[in-house]
């Protein structure tokens, strides 16, 4: 399945993408829904952020090549953190610079996108929890997250989590191709086979500390390549089988 | 206004506060309610966290004499980072040591409470957000918060974030004695005018940030004084005008 939420005169609602097409839904992908008559080619509409995390658990350091890149040892454990849902903007959106002079980064993750309250889980359990999968651009100010010591300032100012497009359910997450490009060119360009922590072991481990709920999501931390942006380049990242997420950089006025 | 939130018979209720007595509300003390005309002795009733918080922002070092006694230099802007809503805990409840054969502190802290949408406000504004004040217990692994820089996880195990026992509106934040006793020896003693940034200056630079939400709360830095905590420790936090927050300490079972 192929989740989308979308607005349409102003009122917002879930979606199921069949082909070029997408069908409204009732009700709500993380308890129930149905499908309506209204069908709508999935251009004509506005795609918004397939849904507005309650938490957003962030993983620094989770791809084997970029442990290498910036000369770390691999972690024993996964490093967590969390940034601010207001952070989040949909597809086509632009990602507004609150401090352009600084070194801005764009890095391309797999979100989950949790289904179930998930409280203690095991790793062999852990995916039943899992409603699906997404993209996301964790956009980082690299001059606050140095001096701040703490990631949350530098990845939660509003519009620096750039979700979509679209939330898919039947992937192997531990499997797929990962792409940033920058104004077309490829910048990142790894598989989340790399991941140190695969998808369910990271949800194991966040269970373990802190309880998931339904809408939670957990990115699951970036591959090597990371670059800055400015103000006019066009940030795609590129899941395969998920979809491409596409955001202009502006700055803030 | 002092609120706190009970439960009784397996539901859960505001209720306001006038001497030793509880009124219980209806509705709810962040958009509108209504006066019952049930009242309790505060004593027969089982507070409850005085809230459920969405958002815990949490600031790191905010105390001049707690920056000079682990030989910090005074920070020139708030450090912040969030913990997990999940973690908290009402008066009186257990704190549950995940990891007892860590060193786990108590962290006495003022908590503001959110009360209006703060999205870029001002400081001179800033108290206009504001529901009230209550206490709470920032509990701490130091050997997580170390290995991991990030201290998101030495924060967020479930029950490590008492909160209580009330939300009090009418008390100047900037000005308030603030204890924490272990097993009745003083280990914490200070007042919040010893806050290198206050209140109002912390909300401003928080929502500037982020968007905090009604029920978003602040936990605001500790003073000095910060010790260990064991099985059979009995903990409280008090801040004159606002209350005494009263945990016993276990370990995990």
């Amino acid at each position: 399945m192929k989740y989308v939420r979308f607005s349409e005169n102003a009122s917002v609602s879930y979606g199921l993408v069949e082909g070029d097409e997408v069908i409204k839904l009732t009700g709500s992908i993380f308890a129930s829904y149905e499908k309506t008559d209204k069908r709508y080619a999935i251009h004509q509409v506005q795609l918004l952020a397939p849904l507005q995390p309650g938490k957003i658990v962030a993983i620094g350091l989770n791809y084997k090549k970029h442990a290498e890149e910036v000369n770390k040892p691999l972690p024993e454990e996964p490093m967590m953190f969390l940034v601010a849902p207001s952070a989040v903007i949909g597809p086509d959106e632009r990602i507004l610079l609150a401090q352009p002079e600084h070194r801005n980064e764009h890095e391309g993750e797999l979100a989950i996108v949790i289904g179930k309250r998930a409280k203690d889980v095991s790793a062999e359990e852990a995916l039943d929890y899992v409603l699906g999968y997404t993209c996301c651009n964790d956009v980082s100010d690299r001059i606050l997250q140095k001096k701040d010591g703490q990631f949350t300032r530098a990845k939660s100012f509003e519009t620096y989590k750039p979700l979509g497009p679209a939330i898919v359910t039947d992937v192997n997450p531990d499997d797929l191709p990962i792409r940033v490009r920058v104004n077309g060119e490829v910048r990142q360009d790894s598989n989340t086979s790399d991941m140190i922590f695969p998808t369910a072991e990271l949800i194991s481990f966040v269970s373990k500390v802190m309880t998931l709920e339904p809408g939670d999501i957990i990115i699951t931390g970036t591959p090597s390549g990371v670059s800055p942006m400015y103000a006019g380049d066009v940030v795609e990242v590129e899941i395969e089988g998920i979809g491409t997420l596409k955001n202009v950089v502006a700055n803030k006025p």
